[in-house]
């Protein structure tokens, strides 16, 4: 416990209800995955970073850091590699949509009404914004509706000139920065320890006709789990993109809770 | 990343399933909740002291340490103040219970056959047998039939004479012992830093009635969120407490996954 | 139908309609169990019991008794041998759930305020708190919030001093007295055509390791089901049990539902 | 317990297990409700009915009486007068869908081979079949697909000459039954306490338009619960019910459920 | 888009909100499934009739037509012959209430308060109420509690006269006119070239016992798929049958949704 | 009823049957939604463009379609205006999850072995993958695994060299082609007397920050609900949409079931 934590599981009750009871503190909610991420580094990348830009965020907002959710939906075959792989470990859809809008709506009932959910794994967000409409509509059945909920994942904040800084050899796409580049610098900047960039697997981008097939086909995917080489990944392109993402959510959360 | 994590989701993808994949090693998963723990204590000890009791256990045993759940069930007053206190953050039973049982496929598609849950919330207990029996359901419907479960709260592994020497004045019971002498020892043990002893309230042991009221009855229990009063804590019970249960946990892990 | 019953089914509904619908007449409902009690009694202990502590209840203080629930959660190897014996008949906690939450419901809409829940089978305790915390959830989008229910396991009002009259060579504790003691002087005072205690199983009390494994393990329960010795059972047990515990449960309810 | 009685719950489970275990003694499941049934019956019609024809049709066939549902699913206004009637108190559709799956599956794990369900509510019929359809689902999912399940209503044994008989001055159709000649006969014959034939309200047969309107419109319903008279109900004419239902009943078990 | 159409979806949004935001307009809404009707029929005779009602209701009444649900309840035996056969395509029960519940809540959010589901597949029915009540248990936690919902099945409007004239031989019973006259009749009126009336097997009318088997008993229905001849079906009766129909509709209509 | 229907549900059962029990047949899923599509659309868009799309490629294939899901999940604010908009009727998450869930299964059962869903609605994308990962998982339980889903927006069939043809100003992103140019084009080519292009709003495309807020913020997104202009559609392109899409889908299909 410190009074000054930012993250809120680290306060006592009396200090986080001073905190909250009145509604203007945001809560900011890292929501992450169990997931491989090639062979150069751990499954907990999407937990890592969601929380770290959190934590960034609240230092310079004042905003209270919630425990993240540690396991996500299930990773998608081009976004992730595909469920089939060793290592990730997912919930059902529904699983996930009802822990959320449960957490959901207990800030609420601590007086919380602006939280922030930090999505660190592609595949969450469609059962994020589901859990917010379940939760938003039992609040309201109990009677609150000034709950304002923002979700953001970091790598949407990253600008189209930083893209042409760290990709100078052109872009791949979000959808298949999976271990790549972009997650791969950040955990340089952040926890250099839990990468081995040596062991990386360089490959061409994944490349996926335009349709999905269930059960996943695993000769679609790299066999190493990566979607890109993260072979130019680097620390600096790391502290670059925690610069431009933290800045921009900076900027958005004070534009949506203001003062 | 790093090759000697006890940490599965520190380690690699390649790594975590050369450990996993044929279902010898055991996986330990720490089930927490974010709960109110008295004024003197943060409100993530139901994570930490699982996850290190989890992470001493994989140390000596070769198994892999999981993500632990953040959120657990709610509170219930006899034993941890009643879910209508600030911060405590719960999530109802069927979504403790399809996240159990979700995961622990998970963990069983990958290979795993043996797995070890270290609950740190009481109140979780139930819901916990619940995600069990329906995973071990599903399993079976997949074809799988040899995964084993132990479960496990830690505090059940502290014997009758620990027990007189750490309560030399009488033990009040493991279910008001929320946020009492046995939690905040072992987090002076472990993480003296989160701890405020000196703002801890001092009061008599809790005493309910033998039946419980719904909604619960705030003045049942003492204003401090604490069931019995911390204020004989010590960090050297703390490590009484730690090496007690440790060898007991490691004795029954040997026992139930021999080899 | 008699305009005189105790039991609320019993009565027409205008009868009915006329004491409930102000709300201060309790409703006394037993929670139950299909689930074997050893060699030496039926399978419908955890239904009779309670709902005969509630007939009880309900001559001295004017309440009315509803249908008990026939069916309960599973069996706990610790507290009932297990759910793999034959003949206990079981729900999941979400099936539990939805009929307490649905029937405390209706009686709400009835008009009726107050509600005592008589368990019989240990292993209900924490879906009935879900079930209760879900109903009052609803009923307050509803706009109803002033229902109270009370929850009470009739072996919770045997006090220390009847425990040592009743176990005069020591108390194995309440988790153990599946078909014990307890459960067969109760039955033996109230059906004794529904016992044959000399085909009961004489053993030592089961002793069960700090941890609990799935599936369970038949070799750590008593093969005969009952998990302590029935044989010191007797009719004058049970009535001192039935005095002792509808005198404490009458107490509370005056307390609790004043006037 | 009784080593001879008809009732499942009555048996201790070594006597259980002896029957059930070989799978060819049939299990009779009663399904009921509680459900106002006019001013002259009490609100356990619907319980005690079934019962009894499964009680005397277990006599005859050597089945075993499972525990009753004691509570059904909502009464409909042209069935039973609707469910915003005083002290008919149900339970929504996947509650019991839930409940029947679950005990299903559980007679399925003793051994159990031959099912048949009382129905004695008619609004459980669809929900009847859903739970069903879903158990047998399940347990081929577990391997077994040699479970049979027969679902009856009693009254649908009434042949045309007996309800020339019963009805001499014309048939009102078994839907408007509720409450009337059919049930208030078989409660004269079997439980004559429980009925207050001067207590009934005369009242011609409810008459509905060709469609439902919802919230129900309580103009549509005569206001005693009833929607036939059951003046001219008699413990005579109960006799001849019990006598043609149970014959048509066991013929069927001997058809259905042969040797 | 066409601004007078009567089906609400081939309306733009503006002009569809004009319509219905202030209450008064009823949307009807066709519940149908996909199943076997024979060998003379397609499988969408059930979603086919009710929305061809409900369009002609809607010329003579001012209301919308909402889209049809194009997938039902399973089939049964003694009406539809039974959820094995090829074709037909259902969906669980659940499922079906809660498309129903999410659908007329959002009708609600529009506006509309008065709302008329036209049944086109018996086995539809009670799965209907059990949505219908969800919904406007919703819609009061949501402060909506003007919501008014009726509910047909067209052939209940068919009265006894009409029946005489459409089958002089005897009327076999709505239950079994599965792909009957009933049914070819409307579609040889309506969709002709849908239609191989000389395809049709002809068979004496469906006679099953007073009681279910499950799973279903193939050799209990014809093996045609129909539960009675359509061989006597024709286009005028079709025509007479639209007529009795529709106008029974409207003038329901009328009444329960004045000015 | 038609032998040549590339509709499933305009065949009777034994041809469809003869169509589909070996297998090879695919069956293609067209799933919508009702959902505001500007001041110049309809509203029925997202059904009438997959059924168009499955049509042509059934008629080219082989293939089969199956009746359209009619209603899909909830509008997006950024893809489809939002959810709080008149007119647009979605469904829960869950709800869709289980449609699809339950449909696949269906269509397993009668002997189907490869399925494309076509989607015409961007938001119903993830709950279509949770639905077939269902299904996929109890059709496994139920002993069929050999079941192949394809799932396919037929937008993503759209090359670089035609975006650039369509959109010589340049494209906004299928994100935000909500009521834009593609979906007006491909309506005026097959439905023109559904669109009224002089009632379009022209504007500058939607754009959004870089995250979502909740409940969704109306002046985000233009008044008009569509998200880009649809000013510059024709029947032109819509033609060459249509051939590219059908062209690039029946090229699909041939790869991902041969023969």
């Amino acid at each position: 416990m410190s009074e000054q934590s930012v993250f809120a599981a680290e306060l006592s009750w009396p200090d986080y209800d001073a905190r909250v009871r009145d509604g203007k503190v945001p809560i900011l909610l890292p929501i992450g995955s169990m997931e491989q991420h090639g062979h150069h580094m751990p499954m907990n990348v999407d937990v890592l970073l969601p929380v770290e830009f959190a934590r960034r965020v609240a230092m310079q907002t004042g905003a209270l850091v919630a425990p993240p959710f540690t396991y996500g939906y299930k990773s998608h075959q081009k976004s992730g590699g595909g469920n089939y792989l060793p290592g990730t470990t997912s919930l059902d859809g529904a699983t996930l949509v009802a822990a959320l809008r449960d957490v959901l709506k207990e800030f609420a009932r601590h007086g919380v009404r602006r939280i922030c959910l930090f999505n660190g794994h592609f595949e969450n967000s469609w059962f994020i914004i589901e859990g917010i409409d379940l939760a938003l509509r039992e609040l309201k059945w109990g009677g609150i509706d000034d709950m304002k909920v923002v979700v953001l994942s970091y790598w949407d904040f990253v600008d189209k000139d930083t893209i042409k800084r760290l990709y100078p050899k052109g872009f791949p796409g979000w959808e298949i920065e999976h271990g790549g580049v972009l997650e791969t610098s950040l955990m340089l900047a952040l926890h250099p320890e839990q990468v081995r960039l040596e062991r990386a697997i360089d490959h061409a981008p994944a490349s996926f006709p335009p349709y999905d097939v269930y059960p996943p086909k695993p000769e679609w995917a790299p066999a190493s789990g990566t979607l890109s080489s993260p072979k130019e990944a680097s620390a600096e392109k790391g502290e670059i993109l925690l610069q431009v993402c933290v800045d921009g959510i900076v900027k958005a959360l004070k534009t949506e809770f203001p003062n």
